[in-house]
């Protein structure tokens, strides 16, 4: 039996991992997700990659802002407030209880590998989730403004409105990545790998700065393939095209994010629009295709796409 | 300027201590809220009294239930129980807020009494709220049926079911009083010490229990008077009535809580229905009246006849 292996952010990597899910047979997919952008807050350890994925492919993602639950509430956040509590980062009533139990797994010397797999079972979903390290990795962002910065104080709570000029994953040089991922890339029945249309700085930037997994990846006998995030120039959504300007790399595009990725890939995948810049890429072939995804139709569509793509680069 | 202190478990306690607040000047209330009900659960540190005591005072407690807050939505436990969470102990959406805030600020180094005081004056609250002791009591019953359990795995999960043979109030002897209670018993300007109707076994029972309390209210020169809990021979709520028996006091009777607390009390209030048991009370002056109360009027005028009748025994 193959299977795929997908390398994935929050939001857009999340719509495609949805799409893989549902065209390929169950258990059929194993994603692994980005934890640099995990952090802790009001004495809870918060996953939003783990938890957008989760929450995606059990679908109870909520579709308008891209994170959290569907069909949420916000009485904890109002109830916080009225007591001086810090409410920058918004909780739902419902996602709270997944921060609220890996907690205190974690505390209770559970890994979040075990934790995080065991809430996806729960939730019905087939589809491994497998975080990219069980050992703290937490992405710092040097800005022109405020200097070093957590993520989330930056992210979510300056709403990456600083210039960004350095990236650092700390406790990524140490970092142990998941047994199971590099298992997976060195598995003959590892049909392909694809890394999502997520931010390649801070999503897969931090899964690549795992130890060992840049060269697994390059031994990995299996088509890699990339999604570009990038469409027109401009990012489907957060920081993706500006960060490009403010890392010295240029005018945001299909094709830099090609460049970035350098010899990793085989094979990449951009939108029809960009179909102007495929003579630019060197390296991996390059194919074309809806990327833009906005109902679970283009979810599917693109997600085939990809795998038939993958599968033609097969040696 | 005098003021008045109240001892008080949860619900009943609250309700007199409501009414407290409502017919004294702002500020003249202090109460003393038992802690030996608090416990972690989920990683968090709940503490059921002063919870409900926050809430009744700040207007925004559930009357249905008499814990927790009104307009209370619930999808945090809905959630919670998808994911394998423990769901016995019911922790609403916005009740939710309370215990991780606390939670946080207990492990950021901060004392219980601090937290709660900041959240009592968030809410809007006048009166004073101090726990009985920043360090940790614990309440354990010994029952019949499964031996020693944790008051609140006894009271909530088990439904206050099991047979109570022993009480404990774990880390008691070493816990050190409030100061301000201390204080406040010892103050010249304090007007009365009034025993809220709760339970006297396990809701002042750990009160009076911290080292230095009893005799700091046997050396008081201000009077002491108890609300009786059972009216009629029954509890209004939770496990009086039962208790009695179980821990062979005979049958619930309003004179058996006043012999319990002995000669702590100057004065002792119970309801017209029980007016043949005063002939039995020795030692404190007995008042009659309605102690049942349904009403935000029946909490103020309980309230107003207790401190007129405090009043008349200044010595």
């Amino acid at each position: 039996m193959s299977f795929v292996l997908a390398l994935s952010g929050g939001v857009g990597g999340a719509k495609l991992a949805l799409g893989l899910s549902r065209v390929l047979p169950d258990e059929d997919l194993r994603v692994v997700a980005n934890t640099g952008d995990d952090f802790e807050h009001l004495g809870l350890t918060i996953c939003p990659d783990i938890d957008t994925l989760t929450y995606a492919l059990a679908g109870v993602d909520n579709p308008a802002t891209g994170w959290g639950r569907r069909d949420e509430t916000w009485n904890f956040m109002a109830a916080l407030a009225e007591i001086g509590g810090e409410t920058w980062f918004r909780l739902g009533d419902r996602d709270l209880a997944t921060h609220v139990e890996r907690t205190r797994r974690l505390r209770a010397g559970e890994t979040l590998s075990a934790i995080t797999d065991d809430h996806r079972r729960r939730l019905g979903i087939a589809a491994r989730i497998l975080p990219m390290s069980d050992d703290p990795v937490r992405t710092r962002v040097r800005t022109e403004e405020q200097g070093w910065l957590d993520f989330q104080d930056y992210f979510v709570r300056r709403q990456a409105g600083p210039t960004v000029r350095a990236l650092d994953f700390a406790g990524a040089a140490t970092a142990r990545p998941h047994p199971e991922f590099l298992a997976a890339l060195a598995d003959p029945a590892l049909r392909s790998v694809v890394i999502c249309p997520s931010n390649p700085f801070i999503s897969i930037g931090p899964i690549l700065a795992v130890p060992g997994v840049r060269d697994a990846l390059a031994a990995c006998r299996a088509p890699v393939v990339a999604v570009s995030p990038i469409i027109g120039g401009a990012a489907v959504k957060g920081p993706t095209a500006k960060m490009f300007a403010e890392l010295g790399l240029g005018a945001p595009t299909a094709s830099g994010v090609a460049a970035h990725y350098g010899d990793l890939l085989d094979g990449y995948v951009m939108d029809a629009v960009d179909a102007g810049e495929a003579t630019r890429i060197r390296g991996p072939r390059v194919a074309l295709a809806q990327t833009l995804m906005k109902t679970l139709d283009d979810r599917e569509a693109l997600a085939r796409m990809v795998l038939e793509f993958a599968d033609s680069l097969r040696g």
